[in-house]
């Protein structure tokens, strides 16, 4: 039986009963949908990601990109992919119809993305790119932008990236160099370099715009000194595309994502390389994040989706390979039973399940604060929407990639000397997943970013939001019937954390903000866990109702209870360990010097 | 600057300052030796593994053994480096010389094969799996068969396999099925398939050894009817070497060891496989089971010295690249500063250096064992030795595999892009370390291994041993002026554990064995952190036993005191935590129906 990236059900489940998104449907924004049209999309997409992308998979991850005489090849299967992933409105899914989009929210859009990442992240890679892109330049851009360059980006002509990492300053964006020259027609001339650009080039579509961080030739340095620019790899002359002094000037070999290429590219080597002003000079950054913002959820949902797969193939494993008999099962004459009957088989196959199930359900609660912040009907609605939208932003982008990776590593486990092996598709699930926790800001910037930056915007608010959302969790919890202590158990973590928070916080602004940090990480695993004990407890909850109402749904809601169960204690515990030691400020790291390893 | 793999000040330390393994040659079995001969040993491993092996590891990971026509061909650097280890005597180093060898302690010898093993693992690979067999002819065969097949294999001319797995019995070796009818020429006539046959068939050397679980005919079924054979690849006849009708049937395409072929291997298709019985008959799993434990104590050390070489790597690109400013400093017209000067780096390397340097030191401890069961002069002490031996093995095993994962991954994420890319070594020494976790026991059966049979055996003697040597460690730290709460913290962790461990023999013995062994993952964390958490107290004593009295080396100690303060600080803690879910009994996975999933 071929792996069933989401199933129908845990779809159905996550989006109507967890987050409730047909509701969405009382917004304006959103009043032409209904569950019909959602279910319709999901349905295309579904069918696309198993029966094209799902298959090309595992051949565009052993034959990657080529880079031959300054240009890339990639696997042949992406010329049919790309226009069909267009067709189904993908670049478009969730922008209004003024620009041919279908106006669905994002977290219908989100959950329909999942399924295409689980088949083959690399090939929907692209269209992740080319939307976030071409959204830069409809909020930004001015009409001849839209014009020039959004539309073909829209659709699906052309595609697009985000330039923004330079061979010296990965993830220090003060210390970008490339230049950009102005001139008296209208554009920049660029000069620079590049690196790490994902579908930088390529051989499907007949042009690519870079969105490309550069420093005007008059601005300051560092940060605010940074614009943002339009860079097609073709420009338009005479009504012709000709070159714009784009160059690929190597390709870095990655251990995953095989599909889509990562480049260093250089700009500007001819001096003829015309660059665009996207939005205000100098606000270059602050117009990025709207984009990088957009990638860090993807990229959250591109390791739930590849923890997913992998979960479903060693389950599918688990329940059909014997071997071994139940502990005390002597009689060697007796069959074999299925792995999945051993207990610390069912074990790994558990925490897979709370981890991928718990981190789907982040990230759809996350896309639906997306969704208010932007379309809610009241101000005071949208602005709580944006504060918690920041607030889960960081740990939509880690949680999936930490504990995904420890996930896809027990989907390798499961399998045995066959899980190490090309043989299997986990080992290759494992690698694509190790990039999430690098690319579009560290775990280790995500960590700072939480603890330095989110949970102590104005004065401690979208905790406190925060707070809110999980006791209204837990009353609905209580209501469902489900067991009271869980919910006073998410929430006792959640008033823990807060307390922490309120602790590291004064001394920050008591002059100490390296005590502060110190334990960013730590704090991001704590708060982290603790968010995703709050989607389990909405999961029982709706686990609890749904099998009030719904008939011959038993296993699937007690499986639903089972994992809520593991995670509130099993994992939830683990804050008050974590909260200890934030408070600790054990300083082994701070005080070891560099000559002390 | 070239990988040192391991550091000759940290080999320097481990050996003579923590585990005193010259105090060894008290013994009359090491009275030959002393600290020079020791590091004459050392050197000369060192060297070859610096010179030679590391410098071949990259060409063979990415060029692996190819299958062609049946036979197998390796990488031909493997014609010139399996010689020049069989020069250093590796083969037999722990042996008497009676079959050629040096009677080296395997605490030394441990120590010079880690080196090799973080130089080139698959290279090493062939020297422990040969010296593992011959060892099992020379403990258990005839004169005969050590004339025959056991010098052969020392003295560097043939290599050998452990060929226990079977394609439908990966684990459960009750079910082998491969036969053996006796013949009444001495010989059995072998029948049957066996998967993943680490340096089953290569191209260096003339012939190959395979150590053959087997059913005589006449067995009873399960584990008791299982016998061991040896199995030539080539059997002499008149005096030349003839085919015996052992067929490599296929090639498992492995994601890392790629230096060493796994292979399916067919017995005895034209009925002509010869195979001779190696000690007892139906006792072949008992005698197999000297080969795997010293295997189990090599794996172990394979995750230690994956772990460190990719630990060094990664300190050393910490320590240049440069990267953003400290916290708080704005001025992005200052230089950037190496990444090793941000705490979360450094948190990063911290924790390898604790998982890398506590795996070693726990793993030189339990080669000590090895050393006094079988030369220590008192019986008791032997017996003791022993008892800590088993204690420690699946620990041992372990600790590193699953650590030694954690710490692979960190040394590619501190690399950052790069780290996922082929240009960088670490992303294959992530690979190479997943296997770990697999082979010769998965991590699940050495839990169940630890909880069932190791805590539970002679009515607790080992872990009252175990506590005793821990009270030993906490005074001599307390003698050398460690914090004494360090020492406290260890023995207090101990003692949980033992507390825990009566608890479950309690209901184990009650005729709940499912009950007792639920949580026996959970267990191995918790006894692997309190077990390493002793080692560091170890290395804390000796460091300021060293600073004390040596000049000179106060960062070397300092760094040392900072990763016992990390362990003891941030992971022992976790022990109450662990001790409180196994005793919870927690059932979430025990409830949990493969139909809920």
């Amino acid at each position: 039986m071929a792996n069933p990236l989401f199933r129908e059900r845990e779809v159905d489940f996550q989006l109507y009963e967890v987050v409730q998104a047909d509701r969405l449907c009382a917004l304006p924004a959103f009043a032409d949908h209904s569950r019909e049209t959602f279910d319709l999309y999901l349905q295309a997409t579904r069918r696309l990601a198993r029966e094209a992308l799902f298959p090309a998979y595992r051949a565009m991850d052993e034959a990657s990109a080529r880079f031959e005489n300054g240009r890339i090849f990639v696997h042949p299967k992406m010329k049919s992919l790309y226009p069909q992933m267009v067709a189904l409105g993908l670049l478009t899914a969730t922008r209004p119809p003024e620009v041919g989009g279908q106006s669905l929210p994002m977290t219908v859009a989100a959950l329909a993305s999942a399924t295409l990442m689980a088949a083959n992240l690399s090939a929907y890679g692209y269209i992740g790119l080319t939307a976030g892109a071409a959204h830069l330049l409809e909020t930004f851009g001015d009409a001849q932008l839209k014009r020039d360059l959004m539309e073909p980006m829209y659709s699906g002509a052309w595609t697009g990236t985000m330039a923004l990492t330079e061979p010296g300053a990965g993830s220090s964006l003060s210390d970008v160099k490339t230049t950009a020259r102005k001139t008296d027609k209208g554009h920049h001339l660029l000069r620079g370099a590049k690196i790490f650009i994902s579908g930088g080039d390529h051989d499907f579509a007949e042009n690519i715009v870079h969105m490309v961080l550069a420093r005007g030739t008059d601005a300051p340095p560092g940060t605010k000194g940074v614009s943002l620019f339009a860079v097609p790899k073709m420009r338009r002359e005479n009504g012709k595309l000709v070159p714009n002094d784009v160059t690929v000037t190597g390709m870095i070999h990655k251990i995953g994502w095989r599909g889509i290429p990562s480049l260093a590219l250089g700009f500007g080597d001819r001096d003829d390389c015309h660059g665009w002003l996207v939005g205000q000079p100098h606000r270059g950054l602050a117009h990025m994040f709207q984009m990088m913002n957009e990638a860090r959820i993807m990229i959250g949902m591109n390791g739930v989706a590849t923890a997913t797969v992998a979960y479903q193939e060693s389950l599918a494993y688990a329940s059909t390979r014997p071997q071994g008999r139940p502990l005390g099962a002597k009689d060697p004459t007796t069959p074999q039973v299925p792995i999945i009957a051993h207990a610390d088989v069912r074990r790994m196959l558990l925490r897979q399940k709370a981890i991928v199930e718990g981190g789907l359900s982040l990230l759809l609660c996350t896309s639906r604060y997306a969704d208010l912040a932007v379309h809610a009907v009241e101000a005071g609605e949208r602005r709580r929407a944006a504060l918690l939208l920041d607030l889960l932003t960081p740990m939509a982008k880690t949680f999936p990639a930490e504990r995904g990776f420890e996930s896809n590593a027990l989907a390798v486990q499961i399998h045995g000397g066959y899980g190490y092996s090309t043989e299997y598709l986990p080992e290759a699930w494992l690698r694509d997943q190790k990039l999430n926790s690098i690319h579009e800001g560290t775990t280790g910037i995500q960590g700072l970013d939480l603890l330095g930056r989110k949970v102590v915007a104005e004065g401690g608010a979208p905790l406190r939001l925060l707070r809110d959302e999980i006791a209204h969790a837990a009353a609905r919890a209580d209501a469902a019937g489900v067991d009271p202590t869980w919910g006073a158990r998410v929430l006792g973590a959640m008033d823990a954390a807060a307390a922490l928070t309120m602790e590291l916080a004064a001394s920050g602004m008591g002059g100490d903000p390296e005590a502060m940090l110190l334990h960013s990480a730590d704090y991001m695993d704590l708060l982290s866990t603790v968010v995703v004990g709050w989607q389990w407890l909405l999961q029982a909850a709706a686990a609890k109702e749904g099998r009030a109402t719904t008939e011959g749904d038993a296993d699937f809601y007690s499986g639903k209870l089972c994992a809520a169960q593991y995670w509130i204690h099993t994992e939830l515990p683990r804050v008050a360990l974590l909260a200890e030691l934030c408070r600790s400020r054990e300083d082994a790291y701070a005080r070891m010097q560099p000559s002390w390893f």
